[in-house]
């Protein structure tokens, strides 16, 4: 394994330094040859870093910043005022090459365009966009693309999302042909929005694309398709509703309040021992439906890594983000989509 | 009770009368006041009424048809050719007054628009729009709309969607000022498509309607709204998701080839009829997320009642949609949408 360096933008997300430096701290523990840059106000930042080990605390470096990037007025007002911010900081250490990715968990419209403006876009890629593993059945993992960077999409920008979605699957995966579909409401070719149906045209071009039709919302989870390609508005509508489909059931299984009485009455006692065990081996079953295990989703199409963690990850799924990033950078990613593309 | 008979599509849905004709027996048998009329092959149907009993039998009428709609050539060519179908016989008994409701598991589109042509949207009403109920975590429901009739909607399209949806929440739920949200990318006014962004706008202007802003995929079953409105492309995709996504979960669960090894292990066997026993109790709290509880989107907006069964519907959810239609029949649903729609 190489020896990389991430820049983590430790301000970004709900919950900010509370769950990003815990889990920096677990990332460098299970990755002797990771170091982090921490970019964030120091004083908020130094209580969580006094009493940790000196062999880890010599693998982080503080960059202090004043400020965090907020996106309430709108995406060009946040970009004009992103200087000197954790999160641009964090990028211009990406493009400074002092770090190999960087990791946010702040505003994905201005990390995109933050990235997009200092990383750069690679050679014959218009539009990055934003790709994430959601889990399947059958215990593997499928790809998404585009998640919500870009909510408006011809059908060119489709079927770049499908060449750069199969090369991150051949790669993420280990696959060969990864078998690539269209998110729609119908799988009749006539069905849809007028961008889709000429993306499908598309697409069915591209004979280095195994592509497979139109996929379903039902169907998402079930392994039908390697990568699932569509806009980020529908895209970040399906996993949102996937994620808080899944938490909510969850949810439900976890909450002692929500046990039925009947739990309580005597006669039953003694089935609850049993009972629980069975349901902690299934929850252990269940759990590939955990969102945080398959938290941070990647910027894709820029010339370095960039990984966008959600806004309410929790510290496991902030490291879970962390490890993605690295993944990226020693798979070479960036790299292998400008080759794969230009292949085409 | 009023006595109300309902004109069903027997051979649409994946399944046809397998489905259909013993969905219909068993609303007969709890619904003493209901009369149903079966449209579709008698050849095919005769063999699923014989040997059941004649007080069910006397309430059941059969209306031959020798075809079926197909939507594979286009809506405009399914539309043309229905003459004589299941489906189209059946929105002409309502249309005729020989029936008050019809339910069909056919084609989505095929039916809105031989039921926008047969039964006329309601005055005012440009767009009929596709509704259903979801469960919420609190045990209660939301309703969502648009759900696939409409995938490109205006903003003026989305607020009588919101206007029709309130009013179908109040009498749903017994609801006053039934809280209404946008499915948005974003809870932010500034995210998401311009049209939605426009309907927002227009929505704050109407004061009969209590809209609280958008809501995001992740919170559709936390019941944060009574209403949710969005276009029928965004609708259909995080209403097939939330139901992929809890059927493959409720999947993993019963699945008994899925259950780990450990299971048959000769110390463990003692553990399964506990287990087994806590597991169904935790299933039927977690039946409130089974699709089948909440089968039927309805067609709003037009003269009568029309419920649309999911293709894939099985015999309890097709026995839902009934019930569905015959409780928008005897509450009035058309005539309180068109009051409601008149008094704004």
């Amino acid at each position: 394994m190489n020896r990389l360096t991430l820049a983590l933008d430790v301000m970004g997300g709900d919950f900010g330094p509370r769950i990003t430096i815990p889990a920096s701290l677990q990332a460098l523990e299970q990755d002797p040859m990771l170091d982090i840059m921490l970019f964030g106000d120091s004083r908020i930042m130094s209580p969580y870093l006094a009493n940790i080990p000196h062999h880890l605390r010599q693998r982080i470096s503080l960059h202090h910043c004043e400020r965090v990037v907020k996106n309430q007025q709108g995406l060009s007002h946040a970009l004009r005022h992103s200087k000197g911010s954790s999160m641009r900081l964090a990028i211009e250490a990406v493009r400074d090459k002092r770090a190999q990715a960087c990791v946010s968990g702040g505003d994905t419209a201005v990390l995109m365009g933050l990235a997009k403006v200092l990383l750069q876009p690679l050679a014959g890629i218009q539009r990055p966009a934003l790709v994430s593993n959601i889990p399947t059945i059958d215990g593997k993992q499928s790809i998404m693309l585009d998640l919500g960077a870009n909510i408006d999409c011809s059908a060119e920008t489709l079927m770049q999302f499908a060449q750069m979605g199969a090369i991150f699957a051949e790669n993420s995966f280990n696959l060969v042909y990864p078998r690539v579909a269209l998110l729609n409401i119908g799988i009749e070719e006539l069905k849809g929005l007028k961008n889709i149906r000429d993306a499908a045209a598309l697409i069915q071009q591209q004979t280095q694309l195994n592509y497979i039709g139109y996929i379903e919302g039902n169907y998402l989870l079930n392994g039908h398709a390697d990568v699932i390609v569509c806009d980020g508005f529908a895209g970040n509508i399906a996993l949102k509703t996937l994620e808080g489909t899944a938490k909510n059931i969850f949810g439900l299984l976890k909450n002692r309040n929500a046990r039925p009485s009947w739990i309580k009455s005597g006669l039953k006692k003694l089935l609850v021992p049993c009972g629980k065990y069975l349901l902690k081996k299934y929850a252990g079953q269940l759990s590939q439906f955990n969102p945080d295990k398959y938290n941070g989703a990647s910027l894709l199409g820029l010339t370095a890594v960039v990984v966008k963690s959600h806004g309410s990850a929790n510290q496991a799924a902030f490291l879970y983000a962390i490890r993605q990033a690295a993944w990226q950078v020693r798979s070479d990613i960036p790299n292998k989509i400008l080759a794969g593309l230009e292949k085409k």
